[in-house]
């Protein structure tokens, strides 16, 4: 199978590595930052928002779109770029995350995940082919395979299990993926235990798939834990392939993931905490509701030109806050997604010109100084 | 004083007519409906929404931005347009319906109003005097005198007292205004008492202002006794100035009052509505949570051309709305807002073309026709 990915360049002293992935809505610029439209809008902004700010690929939830509002109903569409008024990429994840968040509303067998529905309690069923099935009729660029996510901690017995029910699944995800442009990734699994992951990775490589992700990782271990796995596992994952760490994170995350050698990432961090009033800035974090920010005329980042920076003081971005204004929640997220997604532009130029090691470096240096 | 009203034309037919009123910020098209930014943001929507959809002049509320952010944080920053990032005009009201909406938090001497803020319960005043410095300081383009409203029913005592409190407010406010190009405009009070509204009008023109408002309509009684009143009182107040009917209110009311001569709207309809899902249409109302837009592909109104028509269907807003999405409001009050400044551009054109009488015909006849 041919590889969606291209190599541009290299870092000579990490791992870090500046290419794209091609899809059937275009091609995406890696590293890249996916911001996360659950349910079919990326919270507080519109598609032009988006694209102003940069975004070149969104994230959508199978699990949550397949209880609401359906996927016949998007396939009637033609699927969820129509729907939803969005052009570019879109990569749906496979629902076995929040099928997993569940718990105890939730049943894992060898055919697939029996759950109930946290909107009215009603009984469904995802097997993996179901799930490649509905991420088919949403339409995505990019689909994931339905795995099992393992508790942290977890014993080795259940990372054991947990991972060979995954890979089992994936080969049967990609059995029933008919080819029609729609790409395929992995996941790989094996919680905390490297020699699972490693297991994993070949498992997987052998089944063959358009990219390569690393789940289960940002569940409450620590960061360096966290970083450590990444480091091991995403040296075993294919240099030809895209690789995707699940649901990672905080800004310095991506910095470290990049540098070992990770080309995706998504997570809700910069929409949930843009609505918490959590805004990041070069210099660190910023909460707007602080009284220290009442007066204060500047924009939230005097180095940032976003449409929020440009336009607005944080005095009046604390006042939307304290008065729970919907305008809060729209130029907040601006904000914070316009910094995540000019994090990684800069990153991929920095990997471009490598001088990847020093912009990691100039990025703690500045958080420091403040 | 030199009127900032310039009457365009009239209606051969009815007393509707056509206008503009000239501000610091720029001219008015009349008759205009102003979408209300009570906290310094017309909820849900960005500036350049609001421009998009054609907004000429939007309203603040005095009493909302006197508790929150204070207007001398507003005075810092020039006023209200660079603080909200708006640049055409607005008009703030006086705080007067609002203080009179707290009831048993209230109390009206001859000196001003003593109230409770809604935020924290602690001990307000404002006298004619202050809302003429606060709205000095939010630097809007036209500043309505503090009014004392009357509830519905009233007695006739009742009424006379506080219509006869608010004239005598009305002339204090006019001594309290610096002039510096800011517009005042009187408010006409006298409940349901013609006489009453009369001899207001007769004491306001005699004091002198910009404009004048009908205030203490749409306060629960039938829409005919509101249409009764605006048309006998519209006919008493100077041709020669703009005439505005303060938070009315339905699309229907709106064409009614323009016929009886009316200039200026405001109503947090479109926009509360919004949110809660109730759509405005060519054709009538549509509630968006309405089982039967589940898989309707179309727009909410294929006549309309705003932004959520041309890139959304039915069964999106829906989902939008079911999902409790931000981005429900955001569009909803989009589309409404542009059915409001849509409707009056078409009453404006109408009148310019003198056909403002069939237009009136032909409106109802749609909606009829559904």
């Amino acid at each position: 199978m041919a590889s969606p990915f291209i190599l541009h360049s290299k870092a000579s002293d990490c791992a870090a590595r500046r290419g794209e992935v091609r899809t059937l809505h275009g091609t995406v610029q890696t590293p890249v930052f996916m911001p996360v439209g659950t349910q079919a809008t990326v919270k507080g902004v519109t598609p032009e928002n988006l694209k102003e700010l940069g975004a070149q690929i969104i994230l959508g939830n199978t699990y949550h779109l397949y209880i609401r509002p359906g996927h016949e109903l998007v396939r009637s569409f033609g699927g969820l770029h129509t729907f939803m008024h969005w052009d570019r990429p879109i990569l749906t994840d496979s629902g076995g995350f929040q099928i997993f968040s569940l718990k105890d509303l939730t049943k894992i067998t060898e055919e697939g995940a029996r759950f109930k529905s946290h909107l009215d309690g009603s009984n469904l069923f995802l097997s993996p082919e179901d799930a490649v099935a509905v991420q088919e009729a949403l339409g995505s660029d990019i689909m994931m395979c339905l795995d099992t996510c393992i508790p942290y901690p977890a014993t080795r017995e259940e990372a054991i299990a947990s991972t060979d029910l995954t890979s089992r699944w994936a080969k049967r995800s990609r059995a029933a993926h008919k080819e029609r442009g729609q790409l395929l990734f992995g996941i790989i699994q094996g919680g905390m235990y490297p020699d699972l992951r490693a297991k994993a990775v070949e498992e997987l490589v052998e089944i063959g798939f358009d990219g390569y992700a690393l789940g289960g990782l940002s569940v409450g271990e620590p960061a360096e834990l966290m970083m450590e796995i990444t480091e091991q596992i995403a040296a075993l994952m294919p240099a030809d392939y895209p690789r995707y760490l699940m649901g990672v994170g905080t800004p310095e995350n991506l910095v470290e993931a990049v540098y070992r050698g990770i080309d995706m990432f998504d997570c809700v961090m910069p929409t949930r905490n843009a609505r918490n009033g959590m805004l990041f800035t070069s210099s660190g974090r910023l909460v707007i509701k602080n009284a220290r920010h009442q007066d204060d005329h500047r924009p939230v980042d005097e180095e940032c030109d976003c449409y929020t920076c440009r336009n607005y003081s944080r005095a009046y971005l604390r006042h939307l806050f304290m008065a729970r204004e919907i305008l809060s929640s729209q130029l907040n997220t601006i904000h914070n997604l316009h910094y995540y997604v000019g994090l990684m532009a800069r990153i991929r130029k920095a990997i471009e010109e490598d001088r990847f090691s020093q912009f990691r470096r100039d990025f703690y240096a500045k958080r420091m100084a403040e």
